[in-house]
Order: structure tokens, then C-alpha cells, then sequence
């Protein structure tokens, strides 16, 4: 399991005093680049074979500023040539937002899903699941 | 059905040189404005008794800057104290991106889902389903 | 001159329930985007040979969520290898903010700054100043 | 003098390849907070009697995703009724942005700007210049 800790920013609350929505989903983006490091150490984005196919988020409750936010991502499941990616959102001890997100291994050549190579799945596999 | 034209900035892409995917559902929060304004004309967000429960994207193709988007948006279905929102966003005649956001109509005084009074029910119906 | 519309999103908001400062910055740099296309009609990136030197911002009023906010910009001068272009925000027949931008021709190749063609020049000087 | 330090993030780069120019000053309103904090140490936007009157950013060198960047912030002067902020952006010991900002003592029932109480200006002043 990963873990970051976010400290929300003032430009990211809207009208409502809480932290937009829409912040989230980028949120969950910026978490997930212990993942990318395993595709490309140094964040190479030419050499990141990956395409991001689907996200989805349930909101729990208000997030609010002032106070840090600690995502906690996982891998849920590695199919042929894509990944499920879990991801929590937790503010004052309480889970505030959860995600997922499907990457797919992708041959940016051929245009093409790609078969994950047995080097990524075995260091994906290390992640399977939220720690208790 | 409502339909919004959306020309992508600058700053909205990223390394990959397209879109970051984090922005769509910004584009789609803002493509839900006229739903907005069924509860609230004016969008006195102190009068918007709507609260966002869940979002879903499947990305379906790179977003390029330079062309405009359009983003198509109907209600999908209508619930006790929710509803489903549907949306598309397509650019150069190609959808690139399809999302579902679920909308619950909230009173805030008592933190509750609410049941959604007939008059917001009819005037959602009138939008259900794309245009073909 | 330039003029471009920007209708501002919810999410650009912030807790105050305006439209964030932070925010300007971006929308000036999509008011810009007419005169990158002097340099790159097609908007290619890797022929864009401009650098972002120098902003500049003041804050005349508050900018409301719910209006549409137009985008006026002008060259204000040329000089050797930069030149400078200003900027006004207008919402409800108010000037809501200024701004200043300072763009250099650069070289990527020898990372420096590069004299302005003639024709750049030519076509730049065709929008000194705002329309009255 | 206040530090802060910030972490790129992958949506905050753009089609250059590296971080836009648009979310420096959103860094800036960042690693203003501790300021803010002065004025309201809970942060709490409907006591925090400060307005943004401008901005200006010289940016001095590329920004890249996947190095830290700090943040340095101090007060430059105070005047009577607002004070001048001035930030540094420091990535890899190279500083890469310099920026002033002008914030304004605001009394929001009236609408004018009111002169800086004692209390403020003393706290303002342990922050004056960088550290060397």
C-alpha cells in the first residue's frame, strides 16, 4: 500500500468552503505516482507505457482546508493488460472519498493494450490491498 | 439534453501533450450547469440543495488543445432523493470521453438526502436520454 | 486587439464564493493564445519558439461566478528578442483586473534569446494598443 | 521567513514538459498560508480580513516534475494599511521564480482598506527579508 499525505490548498476550496469535487479525481492522480515509478523509475513520460481508461469516485463527506489528507492507494486487481487501482481519501479519521482507477499497459507504437511483462506484475502484486 | 462548447486551454494539457484526464471531470462539472440552474436560477450555491455522490469517466481517446469539445449532458435516470447524470464529450465527431456523476438533493439543516420535490422531478424529466 | 470570452466555473471558486486570484494567471494565458498562434498558427508546440518571462497582475474588483467574463489584450510594446502585452478582465462593464505579460523569443536550440523576425514584428504591431 | 515545500504534480505540467507557468502563482497563494495564519490562526475565511491587490512573477528558469521545489516567503515592507510579500521558488539549488505580492488590510462591512492594527504589524515584521 502507498501512502501521501496531501496538504489541501486555499485555490482548491469552492464557493461551498469545502475542497471542489473535481480536485479529487487530481488528487488521486498525484497518489498514484509511486505506481508510475514502477513503469519508469525517473518519471519519464515518454518511457511510461500506461493510458488511464477509467476513474471513478464516491464521495463520503465534506473535505475540508485546513486540515491534511492522507490517500492511501492499492492495487485491487492485474488482468491480461490492465490494473485496478484502489484509493482512499482520509481526513480526521474518517474516510472522506473513495476511488478507482484502471490503467492499461499500453504500446503507444501500435497504439495498442500491451500485455503487462511478468517484471510489472510481480511489483504490482506487492500492493494487492489496503494494509489493516 | 444540454450541450456545451468547451475550448481547451492551454494549461490543461500536459507532458503527454494532450489533455490531462484530471481535467475532464472538471469540464464535466462545469458542462452541469444548466442542471444547476434548475435548482438554483440565479446559482446562489447557498440555495443549491444538491450534493455530489459519485462520479465515473471512461476515457475513450486523447483530448488534443487546438479543437474546440463539446459536451453533451442528459439525465439518465431519477430517484427518490438522486438522480443520474449522463454526459459525453466529443471532439473532431469522436466521443472521447463518457461520464455519470450522481446528484443528491441534500437539505443541508438536517444533513440528509431529501426526497425531490415534483416540481424538480418534472422539470429533470424533460431531459432525460441524448438527442439523436 | 483581442477579445475573448471566458465564462468562469464553479470550480474556479473559492471559499470567499469569488472566483479565486490564482485563476486569472490562467485565464489571461488563454486570452493569449491569439498570439501564440502568430507564431505557430496550428498551435504546435514544438514550433512555439516563446518563453513566459514576466507577469503581472493587479486586482481591481471582485470576479463573480455566474457572468461572463471578457478577455481584452493588446500588445503594449516590442523590443529586440521580447515583447509586452497587457491585459484587462471586464465583468459587468467593470475592469476587474489588469495584467502584464512579458513573452521572449527564444532559441530552444541555443537556449537564448533570439531577435524578433520582421515578420513577427509586422503582425504584432498590428494589435498595439486597445481599441477604444 | 517562511518555507514551504512543494511536491510538482503530474497535472500541474503541460505540453512544454514541464510545469506551467499559471500554477506558480497558485504555489505562491500556497506558501502565503503561514500569513494568513496570522490573520486567522483556524484559517477561517470569514475572519481572514485580507484582499489580493496584485501579483507579479519573474520566472528565471524551468520548472520540472519530479523534484521538489521549495518555497521561500517574507514580508518585504508594511505600509499603513497593506504589506508586500516577496517569494522565491527553489528547485535542484537553482531559483527558478521570484515573485511580489501586495495584500491589502480590508474591512469587508465598509469595503475600504483599513489601517494595519499593531498586533498584525508586529507579527509582520519578525518576517521581514530572507534568511541567508
Amino acid at each position: 500500500m502507498f501512502s501521501s499525505v496531501i496538504e489541501p490548498r486555499f485555490y482548491e476550496t469552492d464557493t461551498f468552503g469545502h475542497i471542489n469535487n473535481t480536485v479529487i479525481t487530481a488528487w488521486f492522480e498525484t497518489a498514484r505516482t509511486p505506481i508510475f515509478k514502477i513503469f519508469s523509475p525517473e518519471l519519464d513520460t515518454n518511457k511510461l507505457p500506461l493510458l488511464l481508461a477509467h476513474i471513478e469516485v464516491d464521495f463520503a463527506a465534506q473535505i475540508y482546508f485546513g486540515h491534511n489528507v492522507t490517500i492511501k492507494t492499492c492495487i485491487e486487481k492485474i488482468g491480461n493488460s490492465s490494473f485496478y487501482v484502489l484509493q482512499q481519501a482520509w481526513q480526521k479519521e474518517q474516510c472522506v472519498a473513495k476511488g478507482r482507477a484502471v490503467q492499461v499497459h499500453f504500446d503507444f507504437k501500435t497504439q495498442k493494450p500491451s500485455p503487462l511483462p511478468e517484471h510489472y506484475r510481480s511489483a504490482l502484486s506487492e500492493h494487492i490491498g489496503f494494509d489493516n
